[in-house]
């Protein structure tokens, strides 16, 4: 991977388009936010549902080290060739980094196994992500907490596999409580879900949601190492004892 | 869930129909070899993939607490209806034991979001399955290790997410070792993979195998507990502050 | 172990004797409350730190499934041989559940291996235990959450190994969260952190306490099954080429 | 941390002066050995049992990012004191790399929690170790396994806690196989033991180990974030409301 840590930002980019509250707080698109706070030692790439293969061509793809998803009400727009594509890739080694409403992307949940669901309630209350594991890469420069005046909330149950490594849990003003931060892994790729980001509320300005996606990144870079062989193995390492 | 399991076997029961020494090893399919270990507090059903819906209609899944699933030459024959309707039943609660070449299926490859990949060789070499979690209710009764004197071979790497529980870890006489017993939840359900069992071995007669397939399948019986509510809740626990 | 799990609930019973506000909500200790909610399928015994040998001779602890414990004011006051002792029965495959301030006690952090600080403030605050578990053992016929009137507050940090399990997470009212029920394996014993059980508080006779401690204390029941031979083993399974 | 990691490799240092088989493969020590694969964006210090204080002053921690430990005959010649201090350090955030015979060192065995005890035969055997988690940093660089011609035998059970990820399998030629490789965390400390190393084999040249361990306090090396504020926190966050 080097030094530098090639992102791909994937943003649905629709709300932005509709909505007029969407707009005011994200005018050049929500990936335009989370992609400043990407400044030290990353190269920047957007994609966006609309483009031809939504912008993620084999070519885009295989220059991706880490791929960070956003998507909402157009989920089901997501061609399944797509998908199949960005599991690849993740597979041998791409890592992804699922933002909040992407909980419900085809790709998360394709590569969880689950139902991704969970409970969720749009009231303006607070949020507070404590950190859990504050040894974790990702929460390196992090407070105690992250405090955010205003979100959406996620509640429990949240129906993922339990995460290799749980490393922040949100506190919600209305009374739930949520894994916010989860880490996994599939096959080469290193997957990071972080919860909060509704597109009414300015939550990617916010300094440390920008540092724990920056972590994230990093964290996510692939390894180098060839993929694993499979398949058919003829000939034992060993010598097997010819049997009666 | 009561005292007694309710445990539908499905074998896919078409090596035995086409292939002499499958027949001849088990002459009444699989599926009678591996229900024969399910003695004491089981009521066992039998499914098979040429029977009508693979003989998982609704009625069935909804009768059966833990689901064990040995298929191999004809995974694509499994439609895609009923690969849905056992992964709902599995978040909804129903345990699944999944065996040997199962590892390909469809339901188990949807549930792990992997390639569920492997080396494997077929070579009548010897296989030590060796317990490394003692205390582990799937191993009671089990000694030291599991011999078994002639085993098709499965290698790392075994493209899984890492197992929730690791139980057992194969030696083989060809030079590889393997994950072969790992423990899941997805949703309410829980998950069992088991790896032994090439079908023209004698594996499903073995006492020490049919205990592990046993203790698994009370392991995997579901809890009692309505499925947790997902979706809209406007209304909050708490109070919510007015913002601005 | 047999259909009765044999239980052991040792209290430091210490508060009950000089605080006359914990006299008032427990009157016959805190163990009794809790005895009294482990009506089916156990056989119960008490034992405190004032009795010969805190109450856990040989005898008791070789008698004993599962060990309940708690205590909080006098845990220096245990001896570091019962301490052993009981490190030792765990890795035998005793169970433990640990209550509340028992997260400071000597065995808990034996077996953790980390410090078990946490924060804590005692405020009369409204606790929420929401399951995240949803099919665990644990948290059979337990509802989406259990709801604490007035508790003391923990708050993460909490120092512990990632569970191997997380089962419950706390919200409290003045805005903490809480891994709130943990569940590990050491040696062949399992062991099974519970956050709530503040002295002062009736949380005991919480009908859905009661039943998680119940769950608990089925789930850490004992595997049968004999202690693994660890040591020199110079006779080798297979052949070992000689070399050069 | 910055860009170089400070590690400090800590050796008993008592077989290479005793055994004229050992000081032959490892004439200036087995740290010597270990030290000579640190070669980039490492600064690198030797510390032994017999210096005072062990070599492990606080000044010497304190300037440490990861501490390689190295022990096997004179275990019980470590003071506790020593023995504390590492043990703050690494709940603190000083990554901690165990090498072989250290599984039964005191720093181990108090921060697993268990007796970390094992099999074990020296024979001069093959050991294939082979990796299980191939998106894993720690195995950046590794073919599918390693492969030593000759090793002292480590066989299962090993009395660890369930690693939080498993990186290494070993496949020995006796027959046996062992978790060889195995992450964990503790505070905010992350540490990773790796079998291979017994002293009278010359494992510690061989380019795929070195490798590993170099890997392994790359990945171990310290986040920076200040520790977390533990104990009495009488204010609350939110405001509680008073109760009856």
């Amino acid at each position: 991977m080097g030094n530098v840590t090639r992102v791909t930002i994937w943003n649905e980019y629709r709300h932005e388009k509709v909505h007029d509250r969407v707009r005011e707080v994200y005018p050049d698109g929500l990936h335009a936010a989370i992609a400043a706070g990407l400044t030290d030692g990353f190269e920047v790439r957007i994609a966006t549902l609309d483009e031809p293969e939504h912008g993620l061509t084999e070519e885009v793809l295989n220059g991706t080290d880490v791929l960070i998803w956003w998507g909402h009400m157009a989920h089901g727009e997501v061609s399944d060739e797509i998908v199949n594509r960005v599991y690849q890739r993740v597979l041998h080694g791409m890592g992804l980094v699922v933002l909040h409403s992407g909980h419900f992307s085809k790709i998360f949940k394709k590569l969880m196994g689950t139902s991704c669901d969970l409970k969720w309630r749009e009231a303006r209350e607070k949020e507070r992500l404590w950190v859990v594991a504050p040894g974790h890469p990702i929460a390196e420069g992090i407070g105690e907490f992250i405090e955010l005046a205003e979100e959406e909330m996620y509640g429990e149950h949240f129906d993922i596999p339990q995460p290799d490594e749980l490393v922040f849990v949100s506190w919600f003003e209305g009374g739930e409580v949520f894994r916010s931060g989860c880490c996994y892994t599939r096959g080469q790729g290193k997957i990071f879900y972080f919860r909060p980001g509704h597109e009414t509320h300015p939550t990617y300005y916010n300094e440390q949601i920008r540092r724990v996606i920056a972590n994230a990144a990093k964290w996510a870079a692939p390894s180098t190492r060839p993929y694993p062989k499979y398949g058919h193995v003829p000939v034992p390492l060993e010598t097997i004892k010819p049997k009666d």
